[in-house]
């Protein structure tokens, strides 16, 4: 299937949110900025202005459609926009760290550019800013806002920590997974969509509505990133074929396939378990047998059982008719893009 | 000279915030929960309640008695107590991780318990917690709180991504120490005098003076720290005599050696940037260069000066007599315990 085109929300998300997250950047300590403004491409190493590279900007959309939709403007919940997408580069950076990973988005992390104690504290700095960033809100609704983005960060954390304790695990269930996954993926973008209906002022039973349509939504992201990470076209994705195999990371195809009885789960159980370097001919075996059960389907499955159950949220939510179906097309976009 | 009594003041004061920490972790997800508890010594490793150590509880007892100054009852600060606590601890932890230190109060460190990545995960979680308790305030300055507790931490970091940039530079003049050592530690010292005014609903000027004097205080009290990290006894201090220069740390006493003209400075650079392992011999040599310049009398110097500035800002507050003569004397303690 051809990738369908990008959202123009997406698009023109980053330019909205772009002066107010430059205004809390430039706050931060001279390491920390430098840092922050390097891991999201507008500075080189050298603290040199460079072209923005413009990402997705998922989660900030989110909540500038979730204000729409109950009615405020957009504008009123630009700094809860920019509140999200630093939330989600703080987990970034320090994920990077506790993963050891040395590349993301093609370019250096930021502890590999500028040493792990820095990038401790960027990460640091910037889970911060972002409570500053909303804290500095002038909307009636401010307090409720700080409280919907603190528990979606510390259920953030939570997830990521429960992701280290999983680590050479092979008992991992789908069950655990899903639990892991709901807060390191879905809890922040549950968060986005709730936090615009928040500060706009919406009904409690209308802000649950859009949390459970965000969150299902971030449930149905994760598995097709985790697809992803195992059937993703090397050229289109950045990553090698069959990257999570190769670095023995528990995704759900993966956690599906240890969980298979028989010959294949228990090859990927091995596989998992083993402490031989990942080659390519071995990755090649733990890929056959991964495919030998039954878990490239499961995995498409859930992450559509998941985008159907986010437009059922979506559904019973008492929103605006064409924020409605923008927020569809936008979370159908994101699970269908590259299946 | 012997070291005076510990003020009944800091005694009272955990037992005072312990149910209100209590009641923050229990709200963790139970990796963190585990490290959190694990760093208070409220448990061991195997998450098995043991006799809690406590610890001095400084900036909460600042807390409580800002709130009486101007007025209010301890009570209404508890919070703010617990969150200024809890910021501590956040800082702590993630010091350990970067300072790669695998001993604190003669137990061993959060990541040299559970690993990095847990470590990092826990100290996350406390920074965030430390904002939600005191998001769960009643009082109508709950807010003002906020930005106060928010500006302080921010400081902190900043603080301690300047000690990372200083590491391995013979350059680092005593200013450079100051703007560091008033960030990190000066500035959470300082929050915690003005915190419990805030909540106490404590005019601007009241606010202003009591931060500059837990500020100040924070310098005094760091640049006694300095001194005991290298004329410390032992058997008191639980580290190593002459610890920092063992571990080649750019404390106060060692910055000013290093700024000094002649051989001694010049000696005292050439073993901080030194790749020789830190033998007995070398340290002796060290200690001696040091002890060569004026850096013992100028550190002490130093910590009363801060002291005193700290007692002028004292006067200058607008506050109820009887708790700036706790505060003095509190000020006092600090640095005059082990000098």
């Amino acid at each position: 299937m051809n990738a369908p085109p990008i959202p123009a929300r997406l698009e023109r998300t980053r330019d909205l949110i772009m002066p107010v997250m430059a205004a809390a950047s430039a706050t931060l300590g001279p390491e920390m900025r430098r840092a922050a403004e390097f891991h999201w491409g507008w500075r080189d190493e050298h603290g040199r202005a460079i072209e923005a590279r413009s990402g997705k900007a998922l989660r900030p959309a989110l909540v500038l459609l979730s204000a729409e939709a109950v009615g405020a403007p957009a504008a009123r919940a630009l700094r809860g926009a920019a509140a999200v997408e630093i939330v989600h580069d703080f987990t970034l950076i320090h994920d990077d760290v506790m993963d050891e990973d040395t590349e993301r988005r093609g370019r250096p992390t930021v502890w590999s550019q500028f040493g792990v104690g820095t990038a401790i504290c960027a990460g640091d700095a910037l889970m911060l800013l972002a409570q500053q960033v909303l804290l500095g809100d002038e909307s009636p609704h401010r307090h409720l806002a700080l409280l919907e983005l603190c528990d979606a960060t510390q259920a953030v954390i939570a997830g990521q920590a429960l992701d280290i304790a999983y680590e050479g695990r092979v008992d991992i269930g789908v069950d655990d997974y899903l639990d892991m996954a709901s807060k390191k993926t879905g809890a922040l973008l549950g968060c986005s969509a709730a936090l615009g209906a928040i500060l706009g002022g919406a009904e409690t039973d209308v802000v649950k509505s859009l949390r459970g349509f965000g969150s299902s939504m971030g449930l149905a992201f994760q598995a097709v990133e985790d697809w992803l990470g195992i059937w993703g076209d090397p050229d289109r994705v950045g990553k090698p074929a069959a990257s999570d195999l190769r670095q023995r990371k528990a995704s759900l195809p993966i956690v599906i396939g240890m969980s298979t009885p028989g010959a294949a789960g228990e090859a990927i159980r091995r596989w998992m378990t083993s402490n031989e370097p990942a080659d390519a001919a071995g990755i090649e075996a733990a890929l056959k047998s991964l495919e030998a059960t039954d878990a490239e389907r499961l995995t498409i499955n859930r992450a559509r059982r998941e985008l159907a159950g986010a437009l059922v949220h979506l559904d019973a939510a008492d929103i605006a008719d064409e924020i409605r179906k923008e927020l569809s097309e936008l979370a159908t976009f994101v699970v269908e893009r590259s299946l």
